[in-house]
């Protein structure tokens, strides 16, 4: 029995506690949370104990550790898991500074520790399909990938505030797909964005819609859009082609129904955000990080990826502020 | 130069015009209407002549005539016809009396003229794919085939009067396509029906909505439905199950655009009506025709497809006066 | 905190103690199976105790059962239960015989326990939009439905010779949805199946392929058809017409992923069977049966659900060997 | 009758020319070609006269000429034509240089005659209806753009030779696209491309993979994606976001038939090429321009159109051998 300590008791570590529960030979046997009663009540429904997070990292009857208290928190709490020897899975972003992150993994590496970061899309069933077709040559060599993510409506301002900004927030997400999908690492970016759906948005110093260009080395092409903006729900999708064809990932709808009247025909809308979207992709995360925790696979996406995905989300915010396009540093 | 001549200048004969004028080596060089402004009108249009029916039957220069007048005239013009050598088409149903449809093939064959009979879906390019496919193949032997015709909206009172009613005036298409689809004749068939879109069509002694079971002597299964209405356009649409697979054809939309907004994801209607869904096949059933008058082509359908279609419509119509399932004569 | 005991550890059984094991509120306190080991696994995995099936139906710690054994043991199961005042959740069919039916629902009456019938597909999240839109009045008043229902292949032989054949097996599903979404009983069945799929299940006496039409007193129609064979998955689906349009649920399809080829546009197959396709409605059945057995919400579908899918059956069975239509009885 | 010179006919004169016979009130009275045998097949076809391109631009019984000729003539033919007095439809595009559009310009303004660019797409029924949508304000104000067009496959190396490459042969029809469902001109272009499909393209000069993002002064995007290839036929799509939803267009596929088998469920390849895709757009231009050269309507797109698409190609040619954007000259 694998023995979980979850720091963070929001609403993406509620998540993970579910995924746990869900799984085979996992529990989560310690919660924390700045906000005490938030642990309490997380306790009360795994069976967990409510503890104090640095007591967690060094407890010896926990294993592994699931990250998701605030970004700005992480650094501290990775530093203290490898040290104690934790397997450590951690929500991106692993920090909004590279430097942080390159010290993090300086530190995850010297304590010999599994890590894996919180990029739950690639779990996606729909979007790793998609993907195992490509490798499998589905349809030969990728020359260019268009990826489209546009959340439901924006978040408080308060949040646009402390995020980091729509690249280091949002886009994270489609750079470390873009890598995903493309088996060859990016070398330049080219961004553009403004604030079209909130004007606030735009005040407080942030874009709420963006569209942003990679190119690799050999010229293969990804283009990604971005918006705080979706009236149909959370739009997620995903168009590769290659040198044989396309393949593409539509979006999950609530229902199949559809009716047909004088207007025509109508489908449903898209699943509301990413906790309906993500359902499956959370589990299917989680199952990954409980082998990795056991030694039977390697973490993949690992901290290099979120290294990768954070060095592209400050490229973007610089093209963004420039006007012109950045070569991407090589790692 | 085909010289083709039009008896009925009404919505289907001008349909037929148009065809014609726009295929290569035919031209219409007479017209002939009970309403002699008609007949001007597409004289005019087509640069053909007005001309008395009678007259064309027999003109030296008309080598195929192509009949849309009514039902009731088209006995004595087929006659007609046939003792002078024309090549025919005929708008279905060839008459509404299965008797007079063999007297017809006895004096067509006696005349040995070839005769063509107006089934324009078997030209729609969707269905004729389909059962091309079928044919080759694709999905194995049919097991079951399930066909959906539905009008956008119930015709005049007084044309349902004339009309034969729904099981020889609509359904008499489904029985055809059926018979196109499987590659064996039906032996017994089932019709139930009611009249739900309007009460004065069953006040009429007639049906709106109708329901038929077709099986083969191998226990193969057709299912039909039909209705006067269909809110959201003409619905055609072809379900054919075989061993291996399922083949079928979707109604053609009036656009490809789709709108998502918070109701979803919306596409157009199907296309209003026949003369715009079956634009194509009303073509391409010209085209097969005057390949047929020219000798380059046998008929098909053909004369005997007609009145198969016409025992099938008698015989859905006996099963609802009776509610007992009819065995279908052999020919 | 409700506790459930689930008589019967085969493979539904193990799908409704997953749901129970998911749901809040109840516990799976006792199993029982004529195989003990199955009863011993299931114990082992639930936290439950394995007990003798008799011991059970009157255990003081057992609020209510779940009856998933074979067919033939319902009848004593469902009489032993109501007279101890247990709540009943019954996989359908109920019983083979109309008349052990009756005779249930007159003990359960007697009893005055909540009792409910395992038509899972009720709770299906499309269909049970679809039938909440018609409720609605989305299409107006129905015209017409079809039902498609085809497995991916068929069963053993053996489950054929002691499945009640087609129609009670398979069809009873589509006969329970047909009055779950017709607001008004059906008067008139008729049937016509074969074998088409294995020489063998005709050999049995059964068939594999099969069709009907019912009809309700006020002439509305529904058509049903079923297979033992689709190629392309598990094949569920629903079209009803109404005065105002039409709403249909597609089939579930594995992925979301297309591709796109010479060979065109491919999407994914349907989901494979009955334990993928309706997982998310057992889990919303258990739930519906959890509040029916804490006396929250009335039983639906009930047992006379149960009691009229079967009739129907019947009369199917009867319609097929006769070839004539049957007038169902009235209840 | 309006009295059309045709110059120019090879494929596109005689797309132009079928469509001018469909419609009434004009018709193609001479037609000339650098190959004699090339108008001489022509003007049988459609009953006009081969004659010398000069003697058409002032011939007295001409009054508008449609320019299908290679580009490199349209400067002389325009200046000709105008100077006559002829209403004028060009293929696009209309010069390689924008000086020289400029002089067309001058010299068009100066003879006051109707001048239409042949920018097919704008007549496509699925674009022209996406876009009548937006101006009806069914999505509320445009925020990001994504059009997508691939060829089947690469023209001859020596087509593209001398092509003026992708930009302004290919993406040119995209870039007034963009224009055209944008209500607000494009100052910024930031262009990558490479020469994926086939390595001699790129050592001609040219690319065959490219995309481009746009943006407004207001900050609004669009993104194009463009390549030579693509096996699934030619894939033509446009997707628009507004402030309040989508609209999207999807491609036209050959037929409505879909197979399922256990590989899935698949539709047919989209139309083949831009023949068989704007066959209904080509008609829908050609009726425009017999309106404009009547004088019933205001050319659209116009000359200044053409003008802003090449300038927009030529940025984009810029931008890629920078590889930096690109400030749009205001016009």
């Amino acid at each position: 029995m694998l023995r979980i300590g979850l720091l963070g008791c929001g609403r993406i570590g509620q998540v993970h506690a579910r995924s746990i529960r869900a799984l085979d030979g996992a529990q989560v046997v310690a919660v924390s949370d700045a906000m005490p009663q938030a642990a309490q009540a997380l306790a009360a429904e795994t069976g967990a104990e409510a503890r104090d997070t640095a007591a967690i990292l060094t407890a010896a009857d926990v294993d592994a550790v699931v990250i998701g208290t605030p970004t700005d928190t992480h650094f501290d709490l990775i530093q203290g898991a490898a040290r104690a020897g934790k397997a450590i899975f951690c929500e991106k972003p692993i920090d909004m500074s590279v430097d942080n992150i390159r010290a993090c993994i300086a530190v995850v590496r010297g304590a010999d520790v599994p890590f894996m970061t919180g990029f739950n899309r690639r779990f996606d069933p729909n979007f790793a399909a998609l993907r195992a077709r490509l490798r499998a040559g589905d349809i030969g060599a990728v020359e260019l990938v268009t990826i489209t993510s546009r959340d439901p409506a924006p978040p408080p301002l308060a949040y646009i505030e402390r995020s980091g900004g729509l690249f280091r927030d949002m886009m994270i997400h489609d750079f470390d797909m873009a890598r995903f999908l493309m088996a060859e690492e990016f070398t330049t970016l080219h961004a553009v964005g403004s604030a079209l759906v909130d004007p606030d948005i735009g005040a407080a110093g942030d874009v709420d819609t963006a569209a942003v260009i990679l190119t690799t080395g050999s010229g293969r092409i990804c283009q990604i859009s971005n918006s705080r903006r979706a009236a149909y729900g959370y739009d997620q999708r995903i168009e590769v082609h290659g040198a044989r064809g396309m393949l593409r990932a539509e979006n999950q709808l609530e229902t199949t129904v559809e009716i047909a009247t004088e207007a025509g025909f109508r489908c449903d809308p898209a699943q509301h955000f990413f906790l309906e979207r993500y359902e499956a992709a959370y589990l299917a995360e989680m199952r990954a990080f409980l082998a990795v925790a056991r030694g039977q696979a390697a973490p993949e996406p690992d901290i290099t990826d979120g290294l990768r995905a954070q060095i592209m989300a400050d490229a973007a915010a610089q093209s963004l502020a420039t006007g012109l396009p950045v070569a991407l540093e090589a790692g």
